[in-house]
């Protein structure tokens, strides 16, 4: 048996007993503290730094007697993240083990907070085919005289003769509903059916309304939309954050997790139902208070994710979609009941998860397919879903294809020097003034747009769009050039060299923060987001070139990420090949906007998975033109494109880097 | 918060705390202390006799301090059953509640004890063609090549192209399975599939053995049969008593049981659930020893058992089918996940359950028409199904009508003063000499028949069969007469009149015995055993009036009662209308080889459900003649039969009784 040390953790007051050997960042996941791990337990992202608390604690400390243990000197690994200025005691929560008791402060910076979920659901227009109906049905109450009819068998009779309905048979838990529903409702009940096949619930008297929930769960965030299946009508939207990013913050550290931690699968699969189970009450609360179950009044779920969140979802093993050759352990959709789930919706309701296309390419991309149905258009769309990876799928009615590009956590704030998720805090959009070199930004949780002279406004770092607005305005400023070097002697103190020799642009200063830093763009954030648009950018090139099509007629944006990117940024970094400003469409949650449709209707869930089969995988990395096309895609934008319009646009509004473009 | 009072239990020395308010026999049921409770606590059966200890407690007493409280005193219907020679401090336990620390004795005779169980099977002659079986595939290893196709895909285009098995689809809990299977097999797999259509296990390699479990729940006793379902064989038989026999001896008891506690149905359910988990353990002990769950082992169960228990077993309410017009929840057979009913089999596997006829005719009896086949033949058979009710088939392959009959527990051993199920020390045999009319009589546990002059031989009381036995040789030995009542001065002291004024019968002097009483047969017995015989024999009477049906062809006897049945005795007493003996066949348990039938060929369920629907339940008490008929059918035997074959073969054995009857 290990020894156990008392930890506790401050700001929050969390505390708790740890074993011996753990690490700082597992006693706060186990203790849920908030506290970012970007890489996953890598070691690499250096996000996770606290601060070894010395000297005397508080009399009123909980926990008495506390003998405080400095723990070892940090590694070589985790030194090479810690700077001078951060000041004494800081070290790497990933990589610092407990070995006696320990008090440890998370600065705001490493704290993870809550993401402002932006994946709100738009109107769709759609027939209204659900697969779960409710019937109501009126018995002859039994008698001596036809005694040898079970209530079963007298439902069964009723709905075939009112509405047709053969061959039926009733879930077993359904079915323990049965006999007390029928005599509550004096011989009229209300059947909840499955596929015109299963009955799901019984209900006294006469029911009308009918719930069924739309679930997208992303990387970073998931979100579901209750519907009411007889109007299909939104009824109300609950999101929260992925609780699997204490687990690592991408798919990859994911996965890593499940393989290195014993029971890291069950882990992660229980923290997602958990959080569904959450947003199953969240979501109920406003139309069913009664009962210990309210979420019992969900008939209906259908699901989407990228393929290892589908893959942990359901407990499979994700390592195999990990490593060659990434075969996933099932591609067709699945209908599994709640109950075999543990999710807190009426137990014989069945979960519709909709199929996946490959390893790479999950039931979020099948989502998009449905919603945007490039195979019923005639224009070549490409869709680009940028979540925290970009999935692209280009085509028109003849051929789909699909493929998913590495585009790394940069367009998630990861990666990024002061990058972090879009929540309070976070600086969500930048205007550069192109003479003075002057930002203007604006912080999530504030209403207007601020500049340095106003003075405390408590930014805390740069949310995903905003990276891009900000680069996009630092090259049109001329503070990079079109390889993405900085362009020093600018004559102002906001580009300059930092302690590591590295040019960076001082986006705000510490006074304006809540980090008692400034917040940079550093030369390195420029080459994460250069690589991260460069993957898109070669992704789409490769996918047009090995299609044979050479114009794109339009592109449209999906994903919370992508509901909020600045088009013309977009385009000035070039994200996507070259198309008019105005054949951009911004789209919002088309993976959600899938699980909906299919949750609605019927066909839908045939559609996608007919579709997932028929659409085309293209494995872009093993294309020989790869590196090339890579390479040539990182620069801003891409050297070979005919950028006129951007060009021309960017002219007009006298940009003083027009020249840095020409090449 | 109710009080708690120390509880001890001699001499099985089981102790615990118990709240007040209780009484003694929930106290005994809580703690698992062995006591009979026939009537399911209705205070009419006088069984559950135990006395309260006086005195002080031994000083190494596991509970210190006990302070003990006599209970409040009898109250009248209590001190009914309580008689002078029962000695100081005997209660009712179903009546006596807990008001302060007791200790309680429970004298030998109030002890259930074990039941030999008396189910064992016989070989079947039926096609093999079982619901569920094994497939060995083989595939291709995945490559890079084919990378776009999950492990679900490969296995069903496996199974299609080795077998022709199309449209299959993987349970959720075996779809866990499948990843590591196929790997740690190397790509070779063995897939368990239900109805060809559903894969209910993945295993790794080739696995030939496939394992069933057919299964008889009586309302007294369980029975397992595990079955090879490539062979057929049956590997082990596992029974026990049925653990919800301490809510109540008889299918009205557990009603009620259900009905007046709150959670009487849960608790059954879960009694029921956990005998049959243990005897899953038990039957697969010798085939299967790894891994923590051997049971997992079994991919298909099949089960019978009457109406009450189907209901109970489920989950169902039984209040329905206890109360006009006798509704059940379902007539059809069921197939529900194992893990729906927590039951510890292979978690991906159906129950099949059986169907059944009407409110009083249950699976179980659908398990002796598939077993005996009545519809497949020219003659007309009654096939009796004595256990704990008595349901009775009537037919041949144009018509099979079936009925179930209020026989009451009295065959079991109830409601008869020294009766007691087939258990050690129960007397199973009995012969009286007819000049003498003293006995000899075997027991079970002794190898050898035995008379008093041979001094202790333990004897407890008397079981079922040997209650037929006892009283049809009263009848012949001339100490009672056709009508069931005793004949006094037969010039032997075994012939008495009791402290009631009663006749009876002395079976065997208390120093012969183990609970020091003479075990007696009384006037009431024999009332009893008329009323079982004459309700047994006026169904059959009555099916065949209504059927159209003079005489029978054959008679079968069913259950484990009817296959220990004296068939002479039965036709001296009466059980069942006149036939000559060598056409009276004891058939075992068909009940249960209906179950091993349906689990070892998938046709046999079909026409279970098909002839479950198409035998008709005659209901005969609304008969108009059924009092007359009844009261009739009373008489040893009954009265206007032509019975000249029994009188022959009573007369040819020099019978002294001949006489008796004429009339």
């Amino acid at each position: 048996m290990a020894n156990k040390y008392k930890v506790i953790f401050q700001p929050a007051g969390r505390r708790g007993e740890i074993e011996e050997g753990k690490t700082i960042l597992e006693a706060a996941q186990a203790l849920g503290v908030d506290l970012e791990a970007l890489c996953g337990n890598k070691k690499v992202c250096g996000k996770c730094k606290v601060r070894i608390e010395e000297g005397e604690f508080e009399k009123d400390n909980m926990i008495s007697g506390m003998s405080h243990i400095t723990p070892a000197a940090p590694s070589e690994d985790e030194l090479k993240h810690i700077k001078p200025e951060d000041g004494p005691g800081i070290r790497l929560a990933c990589s610092c083990e407990v070995h006696g008791d320990l008090k440890v402060f998370v600065p705001e910076r490493s704290r993870a907070g809550k993401q402002v979920v932006r994946k709100a659901a738009k109107e769709l227009s759609i027939a209204l085919d659900p697969a779960v109906r409710k019937y109501i049905v009126k018995l002859t109450p039994p008698s001596l005289h036809d005694m040898t009819t079970g209530d079963y068998e007298r439902v069964l009779k009723a709905l075939e003769e009112a509405y047709g309905l053969k061959d039926m048979f009733f879930d077993y838990t359904a079915l323990l509903e049965l006999q007390d529903a029928l005599r509550a409702g004096d011989w009229m009940a209300t059947l909840t059916v499955w596929m015109d096949k299963e009955i799901i619930k019984v209900e006294p008297g006469p029911v009308e309304v009918c719930y069924g929930l739309a679930v997208d769960i992303g990387t970073t965030t998931c979100v579901g939309y209750l519907c009411d299946l007889s109007t299909g009508k939104v009824i109300n939207t609950e999101s929260m954050m992925n609780p699997q990013v204490p687990y690592g913050e991408d798919v990859m550290s994911r996965i890593t997790y499940a393989m290195t931690n014993p029971d890291g699968l069950k882990t992660m699969q229980d923290a997602i139902i958990t959080g569904l189970n959450e947003i199953i009450e969240k979501v109920v609360a406003e139309v069913k208070k009664d009962g210990p179950n309210p979420g019992f009044a969900i008939d209906d779920l259908t699901i989407v994710f990228n393929t290892a969140m589908h893959h942990i979802f359901l407990g499979l093993n994700p390592v195999y979609i990990g490593r060659s050759p990434f075969i996933p352990a099932v591609q067709r959709s699945l209908d599994i009941k709640s109950r075999d789930l543990g999710l807190k919706i009426n137990p014989a309701a069945y979960i519709h998860v909709l199929p996946i296309e490959a390893g790479f390419v999950g039931a979020d991309n099948v989502g998009v397919l449905i919603a945007q149905e490039q195979y019923n258009q005639d224009e070549n769309v490409l869709v680009i879903d940028i979540g925290t990876n970009g999935e692209l799928l280009l085509g028109n009615r003849d051929k789909v294809c699909s493929t998913s590009c590495a585009t790394g956590p940069a367009f998630e704030g990861a990666q990024i020097k002061f990058g972090m998720r879009a929540a309070p805090g976070a600086i969500e959009k930048v205007k550069i003034d192109y003479e003075t070199k002057e930002p203007r930004y604006k912080v999530i949780g504030k209403a207007d747009w601020h500049t340095h002279v106003e003075g405390k406004i408590n930014a805390k770092g740069i949310c995903g769009s905003a990276i891009i607005d900000v680069i996009a305005e630092m090259f049109k400023a001329g503070i990079i050039d079109k390889t993405g070097k900085f362009v020093m002697n600018l004559g102002t103190s906001r580009v300059r060299t930092n302690a590591e020799g590295k040019p960076e642009y001082v986006l705000a200063w510490a006074e304006e923060t809540s980090i008692n830093a400034d917040i940079t763009v550093t030369q390195g954030d420029v080459r994460a987001l250069q690589l991260a648009k460069g993957a898109l950018y070669c992704g789409a090139k490769l996918m047009m070139k090995k299609m044979g099509i050479e114009k794109l007629d339009r592109v449209e944006l999906a994903g919370a990420f992508g509901s909020h990117i600045d088009r013309e940024a977009s385009l000035t970094l070039g994200l996507f090949p070259d198309v008019p400003i105005e054949k951009v469409v911004v789209v919002g949650n088309a993976a959600g906007d899938g699980a909906r449709m299919a949750l609605l209707n019927r066909a839908k869930r045939k559609e996608a998975d007919d579709r997932a089969r028929w659409v085309e995988f293209l494995e872009i990395a093993t294309d020989p033109t790869f590196e090339k096309e890579f390479m040539q895609a990182m620069h801003i934008p891409h050297m070979k494109d005919k950028y006129t319009n951007l060009k021309a646009m960017l002219e007009a509004q006298g940009a003083p880097v027009a020249s840095s473009i020409k090449g």
